[in-house]
């Protein structure tokens, strides 16, 4: 926390002000420390995208700067740069032109349930759980977000009482994904506010506990554990696809959420939807998303629409090949590294991760073990208090304990980045001892 | 209101809850009870815009239905579908692919100011000001975000106090922007609150003034009001392009948003940008928009960078053609609209309109005359004090205005829609007398 405060300006004693200081401008402060320079590209090539060139004459960024053996490794964020080699191999198959006359208008689909969602986007969505039996869509009134964050939000504004009086407490059992408390105090609503760990926290009468599961930063299997009968849940499934998880039922909880950045790699869409049983909560819900940012971009509803498209064809229209199935790339990709982390792990003498979890998978109709989306690495070598300064000394850039409500032996670590990153990132843990 | 409310279901029992009823919703409800249908597109010709069609295979929403003789007119949102006939003109010339792999990243540029601002959108910015000349840029932090709505709050957030103690005041001189309330008080926030007209409220030592100029919903040209010495002002330029209004001035202020919806007709990219002096409020304000939504869509970034493009290409690579001028070719359509409503109102006997602008205009080198978004038409007949609720009847959607802080016989309508919503319109309003 004292060196993060050295180094971040403004983010940083944004993020004290609020009480967190775990935030994505924080790090990158960190990172464009060492980086130095401005970075405009280079380090991909352009194979793969058709006829893509000719056309768009913007060029889009290139997110983050190649890693090297020498260079800095930024695990921090889930950057979900593991799917470039996928989308690269599908070609031009998930290209989308979008004319300039098209989705001018406000409004989506008027006649449906909420006015800014894309009724072919919608479509997908409901194809893709039925693909993977992860989530009931039947029954489920279906809302589209800038991102998964965006709905939490919706969420923990629909959930909280009309009327006047105390805001609403947000709970969730530690180890907590580290933007609950920011997003939920950073505008120190009269609604609703952070009230820690659910394990610990008395929470009053009421409460909206947020579900993650798989966890992040753990990887852990959650069920909600706050008893009180008139408390609500908000479940977080950004993570309950058969990549990272055996999926073992279909969910049908009141509110789950889900992100693209998760499921197909696509973070820069920044699109995510939301599976609602109620109906009143689906309107406050929709009423959020309408005063937060009156609706979401129909262009990244129409690409994220083409994107599960791909992926439900790939199952669906040619499932013998083996080079179109999305989540058997992405868990293939997973258990690889997976295992070769816990192999350095093991022979560290000084590292440990969570036990490994198996169980039946529904969609691979086998046995799967789970290769979670980071990786929760604890230190136990004397004199290491502060894990993620200790890591960052080693040019490793990764999230402490302390920021998720536990202690700062641990850090999360992302396992979705590219392969030059993790196997830097593995090179350098396997040197320490 | 009494009528809304029978209508409005869960929205407008949620609008009701912060205390304002004008709200995107609200009306959708009106429309829908109209429409009885679901509307799933026709209407539109796939003309013009090359091959966009083999390619994108998921079929985009087609926004509001066509408008026809014995049908609803909404004109109550500005939606700026009179600019599709623009850019279906343009043809292919505007249209973008994007490959399945790219913008996948979170991260847009790491070494600019703001990491999730795409340095193509950034640079077609910029170069857009420079052309029109209606703001200043240089030494200007831009930041990217969902919609200038995000940015509105964003700018909250950032000239609100960081210490604890009392909300800060936020003002607007009547009539102003109905969003502006909701949008400011919706969640409660313990930083800042809405406090009414500029004009009469007392806001104590320090305030946030809105100023919305050209205004919406009056067209008026404003300047900020308040003397407070540590005041704060948030300009508001959603209108201040040559098609509205002469550009008179570039302006030089603190905070200055602009959206791509009312600049180029794309409203449905949810697409906005801040020019920000001070590095520390861009920081602020980049900071809520992390917290809110961990950035802004890529793909409409792209979309938006292409967008401007082709309108500053327009100018600068063929200003000798007619066709590719996007503010000659929307001023010529708002002239003629508003020269129609002019003489209706006119010859009505019952209604009044805010008096024609004229000024010098850096842009045309001319004098021109001013041709707001919006007409804030007035009913002088007897027995209507309801205004907005006489139009409906005659199933004329407006919003009426006491959203706006003023009486109930002044009603703003679009003059953003289609020719056939507005046509239809002004037939009707001929006929009232």
């Amino acid at each position: 926390m004292v060196a993060r405060e050295r180094s971040g300006g403004m983010a940083v004693r944004c993020a004290r002000r609020i009480g967190v200081a775990a935030s994505v401008a924080a790090n990158l402060a960190f990172l464009a420390m060492y980086i130095h320079r401005r970075y405009f590209g280079g380090g991909r090539s352009d194979g793969g995208g058709g006829s893509g060139k000719e056309i768009t004459t913007v060029e889009p960024s290139k997110g983050k700067p190649p890693v090297t053996p020498d260079s800095v490794v930024n695990l921090d964020q889930g950057d979900p740069t593991l799917y470039d080699e996928f989308w690269r191999l599908m070609g031009g198959r998930a290209t989308i032109t979008i004319p300039g006359w098209q989705t001018m208008s406000y409004f989506s689909d008027l006649g449906g349930f909420c006015w800014f969602v894309e009724p072919g986007f919608e479509r997908q969505v409901r194809r893709l759980h039925r693909l993977v039996g992860n989530a009931i869509v039947d029954g489920y009134h279906l809302l589209v977000g800038t991102g998964s964050t965006q709905l939490f939000q919706a969420a923990l504004f629909a959930l909280s009482p009309a009327e006047d009086g105390e805001p609403m407490s947000v709970v969730s059992p530690a180890p907590y994904y580290s933007s609950y408390p920011s997003v939920t105090n950073f505008l120190n609503s009269g609604l609703y506010r952070w009230d820690g760990d659910a394990n610990t926290t008395f929470a009053g009468d009421t409460c909206i506990e947020l579900v993650c599961s798989p966890n992040n930063p753990d990887g852990g299997i959650r069920k909600a554990v706050t008893k009180s009968k008139s408390g609500k849940t908000i479940h977080d499934f950004a993570y309950y696809w058969p990549q990272y998880t055996p999926i073992t039922e279909a969910a049908d909880h009141d509110i789950m959420l889900f992100t693209v950045s998760k499921c197909t790699g696509h973070a820069g869409t920044r699109l995510g939807w939301a599976l609602v049983k109620d109906m009143e909560v689906a309107q406050k819900m929709t009423k959020f998303i309408e005063l937060n940012t009156i609706g979401v971009s129909k262009d990244s509803q129409l690409r994220a629409a083409k994107i599960l498209k791909v992926v439900c064809d790939g199952y669906e229209l040619s499932p013998t090949s083996k080079v179109n199935l999305l989540f058997h790339f992405a868990q293939r990709k997973m258990a690889e590294r997976w295992s070769r982390l816990r192999a350095v792990v093991a022979t560290s003498g000084i590292f440990s991760l969570p036990d490994k979890l198996s169980s039946y998978c529904m969609f691979a109709k086998e046995v799967v073990s789970a290769n979670p989306p980071f990786a929760w690495l604890r230190c136990h070598k004397d004199g290491v208090e502060d894990f993620e300064s200790f890591l960052r000394e080693r040019k490793i850039i990764t999230r402490g304990g302390s920021k998720f409500g536990v202690d700062e032996r641990v850090v999360r670590i992302s396992m979705l980045d590219t392969d030059e990153a993790f196997n830097v990132f593995l090179g350098r843990i396997a040197s320490l001892k």
